[in-house]
């Protein structure tokens, strides 16, 4: 094992992770901060610098200690350039080569690709795709991401976009997405239209998570809304089930949290809909390294540079 | 290349193909059989065997002269272990191992898979996909079937079953499908669906060659016919798209002669509702290879064991 550090980092719409784990992934050191704290982009380009900086020195390493930074970005990535093409949810992001400011600035490789593909990176290596050859990971937050895995490798696509299970539409016609597409998954099972439904249901504000509490209560209108949110997202499934024929299925992030109001669903619909000697061996499993799995992914980008 | 020779056979609801090509994929000799003549299993694989004697013999060579055999069939198979698991449109095919009854009746290595792999494997090496590192391959006739071609190789996936295009649901709710499942793309556009259509329509029964022949005579209900069918495929398709960024999208098969009234629907539909980063490079083109396609594949799996 290497006796090199790691620095992960996980940048989401809300909060910036970053981490120093050791090079057979174990965290040494943690720190949380708050991305909207930096509306420019060169400010949080700096945030992440100084952050970078300030956990090397805190642990009292140098430069030569550390292999490299991986990150995980909230947006479509060239990986191979290390371009970020935009962020849907923080602005002033575009076409901006990240990589080479990292390295240029931090003089270390650094490595980048959307988070939902280091989720599925990491369940691959260490959680709950572990031991399959071909896993489709997906993550349910205020979009739909996910990953897919091939031959035990991460499946990046012609431009590194690939695994927008979320973009897949479940009707011909239907509402409107944010990626200007309609009838996707996600125009129907993001966060905000699971809260959107749950607000007309219950005729009040209403948090994920209480909903979650909601439907282990065995609340009525709550199983209902789950069952509904799996349904669909079982019908997406079963179409990648049908066409990518995979080992398993990983299911992680917030709306997972629903619990078996959710996973009943999901799998009755793919498995009642799916084709029979797709699933014949198929299992369809929560994700086993909750919201640590970006910055584990991080690592292993690092790690294995790929 | 080697001076062996390859038999390879391509095995329809309709027409059993058997021809001897060169180890580099040059037609030396075709013969084609009624599928139907042979209702039972063992008359059918008498039959081919009967055929491959044939034409080694016809064409004076021996055994030790011919590479071995590769079957396109037309439904799911294992492909490592050869067997057959069903055929959805000839009777009394169920778990049959055709590799091994094959390989010693001939004295000979055999290999199969399904025809809309080999159609794929077919184009990707010598046709329309050719220098794309991932593409996807469908060809549209009595069923909706397809391949996927990632890094340059077929990929199977777990079950040696993926690539079914045609049953990705295209609505949650709709027309129960062969399959099993319900509102799978092939549920709308079958040949035999899209037949029935247009008997509808005319008022009369019709083929889908004189269909075809009246879209190119811009005739506006057929054109307005093709253009539905274009645009439910574009609609799965654009999942497709998403989820896998292919660098190609190759359309093949008896359907696919619709020409432009079909193929301008489906780019349409795919450029104007899939992201922007997938589509950015993206190919949507004819097949090259036509109704060989599957021969040749089937010569590829023999030349290349994969």
């Amino acid at each position: 094992m290497s006796r090199k550090f790691i620095i992960a980092i996980d940048l989401g719409g809300t909060n910036l992770k970053i981490a120093l784990l050791t090079g057979g992934y174990e965290f040494k050191d943690r720190q949380t901060l708050r991305t909207r704290r930096f509306a420019q982009k060169d400010s949080l380009i700096q945030a992440i610098i100084d952050a970078v900086n300030k956990i090397i020195e805190k642990n009292c390493l140098g430069k030569a200690d550390i292999l490299g930074v991986g990150l995980g970005l909230p947006g479509p990535i060239d990986v191979k350039q290390g371009v970020v093409y935009f962020f849907p949810n923080i602005r002033g992001w575009k076409q901006v080569n990240l990589k080479k400011i990292l390295q240029s600035k931090l003089g270390m490789p650094a490595f980048l690709d959307n988070d939902a593909n280091l989720m599925s990176l990491a369940e691959s290596k260490l959680g709950a795709a572990r031991g399959y050859k071909n896993a489709v990971c997906l993550t349910l937050g205020t979009g739909v991401g996910g990953g897919i895995i091939i031959d035990g490798g991460l499946y990046r696509g012609t431009n590194s976009a690939a695994g927008e299970i979320g973009h897949i539409p479940i009707n011909e016609e239907g509402p409107s997405c944010n990626c200007g597409g309609r009838a996707c998954l996600e125009a129907y099972i993001g966060n905000d239209k699971i809260i959107k439904a749950a607000r007309k249901l219950f005729r009040r504000n209403i948090s994920l998570e209480e909903l979650s509490l909601m439907a282990r209560a065995r609340n009525k209108q709550a199983l209902q809304l789950w069952s509904e949110v799996g349904r669909r997202l079982g019908v997406a499934l079963t179409g990648v089930v049908n066409f990518l024929n995979p080992g398993v299925i990983v299911i992680g992030g917030g709306v997972a949290g629903a619990g078996r109001a959710l996973f009943d669903q999901v799998k009755k619909t793919i498995f009642s809909r799916a084709m029979k000697v797709q699933t014949g061996q198929l299992k369809v499993v929560k994700a086993k390294l909750g919201s640590d799995a970006g910055l584990i992914g991080a690592a292993i980008l690092v790690k294995t540079g790929s």
